[in-house]
């Protein structure tokens, strides 16, 4: 692979790729939950922990903290709580991290357990950037607890850049440890995340570290992930078989195949995708056309999701009626010569 | 979505992108065919020849010319031969530029039609980096037949660098009117299409065209085409929902929502994909384990879709079958903090 090796020793920053000693963190059953309700076995999640162990993965996001009252245990999946009972049964000791993800007015302080009285590492907060202030207040009370802390900000494709300027103004003077550029609709091309990449370096203090978390309805989110690599991303968010909500996220075999880290093995991981492939094929997510339609549009994905419980997508009818307020200055004028 | 348009003004080349004039190729039928030996219908290729038009796409790419005697007419579909009598059963009168490809080695010079005799207006010859002198020869026949001219030199990611300065050499100094960089393997990464693209650029004359010919393997055929575009490509090459050869191509509706361009109707192609979704369920494009580890590796793809073809694709067996030759200093030892 000639190319390969010469492309990298290009000292041309645009044709150079800058693989480094990124983190990876796991987010297969938190985000692909999302599909399912967190409907899955303890015997699969422990596989899966098993499987990320060997393949050397740094962080494993096994679901979500959520106070009682938000979900009904009778039809919500055990990941979308991860009570100690449950989580005892999937995990074993490792040095891999383990984290949970906690939705902003989803989770009460008080419900949040001591470090001692855990398995889990590491709490991320999901916020949008109204709420940063009152993510930053939780976090801070996860950093007490003994927790390290990692503040997602969704959605970041909506806002102003003054909007992403206060919410960065404020983590940064905040104890959050790591904070993520999301892509939560899948909107972004990679010039948006190499912008959003230096853009959140520049603004946060340099012991906080950056990271990705980037949706695939475009097709997107593995290239993205390498865009954000390039720009210096401490960490970066995958899945294996790219399993997540609406059209998933960067899948975590291409990415440990493209990392090229010694401390990595794919093949663990190898050993659950065809298992996956079946649950695709049930759950939908993967490359399908009214993601893609939102994602293009800057648009949360629960439109597309709908669409694509029914028979047919028609995705044309999808489109017209997304697009119905857009200007319609498409008159076709083909091209001679 | 202002973060796309403040994006867009960046002056930094980085982060701004470039999207401009770019012509589109669809390469749908042909290169689709290659996962059901080009056994569409009429009536299909008639309805994405109708979609194309009315979506404002530059070249219908229909099919191959292929010699008497290369393949039987009796288990191979029509448009591995686009006789001409299959042609006007699809094609009518439009601005759409209509083309074929042509394997060195398939097909024969006194079997290609005058240009008065057919509906063709393109030929692009896909060629071996060693084989381009030969297909030089034959694209200087058919220019002379009066057909704008396309050299696809394949597998260019197999090619040393100095095989590459040959081979653009020769092209440099014929009569081939456009030469595409083409990723036969899916095994490219965008650092690897910006270089490519500005070596064609900086070799070749100015008066001729380059393109991209990208699969999707890793995922990254769309975020490798807008590389492509950003360097300052000037034509690339998509299909409808990504049908193509193994895991496919660049999706022709990403790429025409990407271009933001007001000839192009994306509306038309999105009411092909729903059909293109049932065969996709049956001919297996898209995203699958196999064709990301020869993409990964740098390998023609048809071991992997030898592979997709068996129920499970156990794509461990496969990947340690692919890997047997490669040092194995994956000793796991992950990191602590």
């Amino acid at each position: 692979m000639g190319l390969d090796y010469r492309v990298r020793c290009c000292p041309d920053g645009l044709m150079t790729d800058r693989r480094h000693n990124v983190k990876v963190l796991d987010c297969t059953i938190r985000d692909g939950g999302c599909n399912n309700d967190w409907l899955f076995s303890h015997e699969l999640v422990g596989r899966t922990f098993d499987a990320l162990v060997k393949a050397g993965v740094d962080v494993m996001e096994v679901g979500y903290w959520t106070s009682p009252g938000v979900y009904d245990p009778a039809t919500t999946g055990p990941w979308r709580f991860c009570r100690e009972d449950d989580l005892v049964r999937v995990v074993r000791a490792s040095d891999m991290k383990l984290a949970v993800m906690c939705d902003m007015g989803r989770i009460r302080k008080e419900d949040i357990p001591p470090k001692g009285e855990t398995a889990i590492d590491i709490v991320r907060v999901a916020t949008y950037a109204k709420d940063v202030p009152e993510a930053v207040d939780l976090l801070q009370h996860c950093r007490e607890l003994g927790y390290e802390t990692f503040c997602n900000v969704m959605a970041v494709t909506t806002c102003t850049p003054q909007e992403v300027d206060a919410f960065l103004g404020v983590l940064r003077e905040s104890a959050v440890q790591h904070i993520a550029v999301v892509d939560s609709f899948g909107a972004m091309y990679p010039h948006h995340v190499r912008y959003l990449i230096r853009k959140y370096k520049n603004w946060l203090r340099p012991d906080q570290g950056v990271g990705v978390h980037l949706h695939n309805n475009q097709e997107t989110a593995f290239a993205n992930t390498i865009a954000g690599i390039d720009e210096g991303a401490d960490f970066v968010d995958a899945t294996i078989f790219g399993m997540g909500r609406g059209a998933g996220n960067c899948p975590l075999e291409l990415l440990l195949m493209y990392l090229d880290d010694p401390r990595h093995d794919v093949r663990p991981i190898l050993e659950l995708t065809d298992e996956l492939a079946d649950l695709r094929a049930e759950l939908k997510w993967g490359y399908h056309v009214p993601y893609a339609v939102t994602g293009w549009l800057n648009l949360h994905p629960r439109s597309a999701i709908d669409r694509m419980r029914l028979d047919r997508s028609a995705p044309r009818e999808f489109y017209d009626t997304l697009t119905a307020n857009r200007p319609r200055a498409r008159h076709h004028e083909p091209r001679k010569g």
